[in-house]
């Protein structure tokens, strides 16, 4: 048996292990922030009959620059998010890993830097990793807020050529007021100029709305998101962004050639053309998320602020020994490595009850 | 309007185009070497089929490690490449390129360098860039066969830490010989230890074997393949490698996770329970493919030995104005950049009749 220890492997790689977390054979799982809710019948059928179609074609390489699904995204954006785009505006990928990936590809990479406020999204720094970008572990406060003052102080020491602001942030939940970002912005734009990235994979979830018309007259300003989270379909690996169309023109010259497969272009414009079924599980799953806060405070929890589909409880002395302690009662929910909180995603009504008498029993365990 | 340049792009972006051949609306493509034959009817079926149970739990992220398609890749390298492999042999992402992404993510990257024998499949140059690996331009002979004395040169020069060994090579077409890849392979070791890549793209057209069984033994070996070519599925994305389990441990330490969709996963199933039918129409391609060399030899061009599903031919002194000219009479060629010779894919026989008739006026305009 080789090891990885005898390949001619990166120096940095050495020692570490594959990002993921556990894929668990258990009852209620509750720990990647998936929608609990499967797709609707007529979806499914849609789906197989787009897939039918573009199957009939597959022997021809996809659309390279996926131009219809683009343009349908770019109307997706433009009617939630009160701000005009079109396919110009939109670039899409394998996940908004990838679409991270490409940025940093880009405006990133060797001999450049990429700041974000932590604990965040952990890919953020593992693909400024996989790119050779330099990492900096910018601040956040004991409340899991961005104070701006020590933000701009961060950017202002650094000058990072990328700077991600994550909102609603995962895995504490909370999200970024918009004088916020607009003010890291100008930072940004005063020590470098760099590229600012919004990460906004959870913002259907939100009390607030998204900040997609700050990118007016901003080319620098670039927001990410993804079709995982509230569209119900984190098996189809659609991620997206919404910037400048230089941007879009920018990142294609380090994109690989026909990324995006026929049958995730097919599959992702069927999703598209039942956005308003999905949404309606979303104002299902924000309702959950709100009893989730509550309940959970009336235990006795700590609660961070949610505008996600997940919230973040604490605080444990025994993290880890928390998590194993719900997880024995058929719950599985995620030890981010936050020292004293876990976070729970918001299920289905029924999960979330068998959650919350999980943590009701640990709550009596560790108050005994 | 914001230019690109205007964004703080890496310098080397700077004044690059997007790779990728012209897809235009033309009746006969032969320029990206697809299968032309669509898949058969059953299959489509099988896809659909296998897609809607996918969509069914699209909700949930996919396999992350993608087990059983690994498992149904190991299982038809086994049967046709002559050496027993299961799924710790094999990885998989979308498309080979990606393959490659991942490969110099992990054995090459900033401070290192790849080497490839030029002419050859230009993704390998361009992926190093996008890695950050410096890339070194290996020797190939006027004939386009690899000099052995002279790569073996080249390699003890540069101790590149990434070889890639083409073969068949696209885009000339010609194969390499087994004892040759044997010797760069020690060449390799002997200078770093290096990794070899060898890409068998093309490799179900060729009138010899793969080289999958020199693995044995040798961990510092890579087989990379695809479903775009033989499989006729060149809008599924699919990539794949075999190598040591090492390799494949490693690999998925630059991997993003759950990188290969729900949707893609199941239609390559699909695609593998159709071996037998599809390896069927490579048959029919690899003679078609023989009557363009014969023929084309008869109108009185040069043509490369073709191991490939595609034929390189000329010599033209204007190649670009050959290229124009056979696209005038309806068929799409490819101008590879190599001075003074076009590439064509094979067709079907009706879009080779089509080519030829082309080629034979164009060479009538030539000589008179």
């Amino acid at each position: 048996m080789t090891g990885i220890d005898e390949l001619p492997v990166r120096d940095e790689l050495r020692g570490k292990s594959p990002y993921g977390a556990p894929q668990l054979d258990v009852p209620v799982r509750l720990n990647t922030n998936e929608n609990p809710y499967p797709l609707p019948e007529p979806l499914v059928e849609r789906i197989a009959e787009r897939v039918r179609d573009a199957a009939r074609n597959l022997n021809r390489y996809p659309d390279r620059d996926a131009v219809q699904l683009r343009s349908e995204l770019a109307k997706y954006l433009t009617t939630t998010g009160h701000h005009p785009l079109d396919a110009r505006n939109v670039w899409a990928a394998n996940g908004s890993n990838e679409v991270i990936q490409q940025l940093l590809q880009t405006f990133g990479g060797p001999g450049r830097t990429a700041l974000g406020f932590e604990p965040s999204y952990s890919m953020h720094a593992l693909i400024a990793r996989g790119t050779g970008t330099g990492w900096i572990s910018g601040p956040r406060g004991a409340d899991f807020t961005i104070d701006l003052v020590a933000a701009e102080r961060a950017i202002a020491e650094h000058r990072p050529d990328v700077v991600f602001i994550t909102t609603p942030n995962n895995p504490t939940g909370n999200a970024v007021p918009p004088e916020t970002v607009l003010a890291l912005y100008e930072a940004a734009q005063a020590a470098k100029p760099s590229m600012v990235v919004v990460d906004e994979a959870y913002i259907e979830f939100s009390h607030g709305d998204s900040l997609l018309p700050l990118l007016e007259g901003r080319p620098h300003l670039v927001v990410s998101r993804t079709m995982s989270k509230a569209f119900g379909a984190a098996g189809l690996r659609l991620g997206y962004l919404a910037a400048d169309p230089a941007v879009v023109d920018a990142v294609q010259l380090v994109r690989l050639p026909y990324h995006l497969s026929a049958v995730t272009q097919a599959t992702a414009l069927a999703a598209l053309e039942h956005t308003d079924t999905l949404l309606g599980y979303v104002e299902q799953l924000k309702a959950e998320r709100d009893r989730l806060v509550a309940e959970l405070r009336a235990i006795g929890y700590e609660v961070t602020e949610s505008d996600a589909n997940f919230v973040q409880f604490g605080r444990f002395e025994d993290t880890q020994g928390a998590w194993r302690r719900i997880l024995d009662n058929g719950v599985l929910v995620r030890d981010n490595g936050v020292p004293g909180w876990l976070r729970v995603t918001a299920g289905t009504p029924e999960e979330n009850d068998a959650f919350l008498d999980a943590v009701r029993d640990l709550k009596k365990e560790l108050d005994a």
